[in-house]
């Protein structure tokens, strides 16, 4: 094939990065811009016929490499493309499942096969394991292929990163929830408690407080897993609030667990078992408990509690604008930064630039450093009560969501009282 | 005061309506276009000085009354008015009260005082219920006094309305947030069941089916509280759906009822005590029971339930277009009613042109007709099976909640396996 060979030559020797096709996939929770970054990443590729010849996708993640389940991506119109990079939630279809060797060993026969010399996986921490997995069984099988994560997830909690795609538009999600509930709970005053996704780091449950506009909107209360949870502690700041404001709105993450680590709903249950309560259990568990602890430890009737549950990461018509701008960028810097050929493996990581202007900069990071372990809340973002952020915190998240919905106030003068 | 006698001459005898001050409170649960109406009121009372003098809103309904806590909207310029209209939930608080005897007699004196002459209730149908009480007592009274309801529910279940104010908002968050789990159902299949407010009316869960755009979209099964819920017949319907599809999402309304009208969680709760089964409760007791359910009687693997919760009322940044621009409507009509003379009380009614084209007019029915009682689903809006919607009512629904996002797909051409 003359054609291959005049093209590798005409990149010079500094370029090494393979002819071949090119795989991607996406894995474990959707989120509302997931599929910016597929389309950034197809386009791109499609963009690199001299190194790239056949763009695929896996359905389901790795699943659909094992199953041998691929679409063939360079036959969807551009319009299309850009019809699925607007739609939430995974377009490709998702999975959770960490490879085994064994399944390494029939993914290079699937990728073999077909030729494959790209291998792109979107997702959280997990995806980029499964990357880097792959990569290393790439590297002992001498296969050459370049192996590249693409980050996604709305938890927020990549290390390396200033910030993840899919976390802007789950945040602007919270704060607009919050925002309407701070209302809500204003007209009809009591105790609201909502519940928010985040199993161990706390910047979704954080965004709740991005919505606030006049001194005395909720959330009042915020409480994230980084910091132990206390029961008593928690009653009392209700009380508190409501005794200020007459009324009080919760946000709490799903994860919060006392100063052993155990959540919350186990530790108080099991607690308050031997004086023959009953267990609480199901989606709305930690609410309930939550409202239940409320009303016995306060004198305050009207109390409410909402788990926020999968709404949050692909509601549809709901996306911050710089999450699905980032989220594109970190699709398209994938392939160039594989077919640069600098680099073998690696991730796309988001940086913030210093500065009062937002201006953020893509950079590789080796998979290593973003696989597995998992970053939280830095605690110049949590106040020392450990139930609210602080101010660097919503400077940190505001140009992430992008500008929220007005909000007016009527001045309400009032009416002087007759003798009525 | 010459100024004064000047006014009512020159309207002229047909116009009987009195002179004096209005007096507007906002009632029951919150709306994401109630403040549309309430503002609607305010201006248009604010043209009519001849009759109108001072416009007056009570805090938190009738108890603002009966507390004298009133404000002068007189006193708010027309641009904070347009920000509280486009902002959602009571801008003048809320509560749930029905008016006793002593109430009334309490209220008559607050109006005299101030010399209300228009009292306008924003609310569904136990505002109108109020409204009428106060009415009533008016008569009695001898005390010349007009009293309007302005229609508001998301349930959309006042009688002669074709439909209300509050209900395209609530319909498009319901929509929007389907049409984003049916997609993430589809990336990680399973069953979902989604729980949505309405414990009498269906119309709010029937909503979730105006986000399909593909003949195998979700939510697959629509229960509605206007039909006896069957729990084996469930059961196997989800079965059904799965075998179908591989994936099956569920739209039920909270209200669902046994045959003798008993609701779901009660009747099933009761049925397995006696096998020593633990008590459901809370808030996602339903979406966990059928979770359960469909766990026990299926081999399903992946269960998972959600609870809309009060989002659906109030989510800031989410509004029918349509809806707002009528709620506006029907508070101006009240005033524009109350103010022409021909009735002394009465509601705003918003009813539907016949054609093609979607178009309404608003009408004056007595107050009687709105208060109390509630309309449902027409049968011909239901399937004969009981688990879905018709056609009549995407119909019927679709010019409320305005246009949806777009969804895309991916063509998704299969690549022709390898023999690997």
């Amino acid at each position: 094939m003359p054609e291959k060979t005049r093209r590798q030559r005409a990149t010079g020797p500094r370029d090494a990065s393979p002819v071949g096709n090119l795989l991607i996939a996406q894995s474990g929770g959707p989120t509302a811009v997931i599929n910016q970054s597929l389309v950034g990443a197809v386009r791109e590729a499609r963009r690199r016929p001299g190194r790239i010849r056949a763009v695929y996708g896996a359905l389901h993640g790795i699943q659909g490499i094992l199953d041998e389940n691929l679409v063939d991506l360079g036959r969807e119109t551009e319009a299309n493309l850009e019809r699925v990079a607007a739609t939430p939630s995974s377009a490709l279809g998702s999975v959770r499942r960490k490879p085994t060797a064994e399944d390494c060993h029939r993914i290079f026969e699937v990728l073999r096969a077909h030729d494959v010399r790209y291998f792109f996986y979107i997702g959280g921490n997990d995806s980029a394991e499964t990357a880097h997995i792959v990569n290393e069984e790439a590297k002992r099988s001498r296969y050459d292929l370049r192996c590249f994560h693409i980050p996604k997830t709305i938890d927020n909690d990549l290390r390396e990163n200033d910030h993840t795609p899919g976390f802007g538009s789950g945040a602007r999600f919270v704060a607009c929830a919050f925002m309407g509930d701070n209302l809500d709970n204003r007209a009809l005053p009591g105790v609201k408690i909502n519940v928010v996704m985040g199993r161990h780091a706390g910047f979704l449950t954080a965004a709740s407080a991005l919505g606030r506009v006049y001194p005395d909107d909720g959330p009042h209360l915020v409480y994230l897993p980084e910091r132990p949870f206390d029961v008593e502690r928690f009653a009392k700041d209700v009380n508190g609030v409501v005794a200020r404001l007459g009324r009080c709105l919760v946000a709490v993450s799903e994860g919060v667990a006392d100063r052993k680590g155990v959540p919350i709903v186990a530790a108080y249950t099991k607690e308050v078992d031997s004086h023959g309560n009953v267990q609480l259990s199901g989606t709305g568990a930690l609410g309930d408990l939550l409202a239940t602890i409320v009303k016995e430890k306060t004198s305050i009737g009207r109390v409410r509690a909402d788990t926020f549950g999968y709404l949050q990461r692909s509601f549809a018509g709901l996306v911050s604008e710089v999450d699905a701008r980032e989220a594109r960028a970190v699709g398209r810097e994938a392939v160039r930064l594989a077919v640069a050929g600098a680099f073998k493996e690696g991730s796309v990581a988001i940086r913030r630039a210093r500065g009062s202007r937002y201006r953020v900069a893509y950079e590789r990071v080796p998979l290593r450093k973003v696989a597995r372990e998992t970053r939280h809340m830095p605690a110049a973002w949590i106040n020392k009560a450990g139930n609210d952020v602080t101010k660097a915190f919503l400077d940190y998240a505001r140009p992430l969501v992008g500008k929220l919905p007005l909000i007016g106030r009527l001045n309400a003068r009032p009416v002087r009282p007759s003798r009525a």
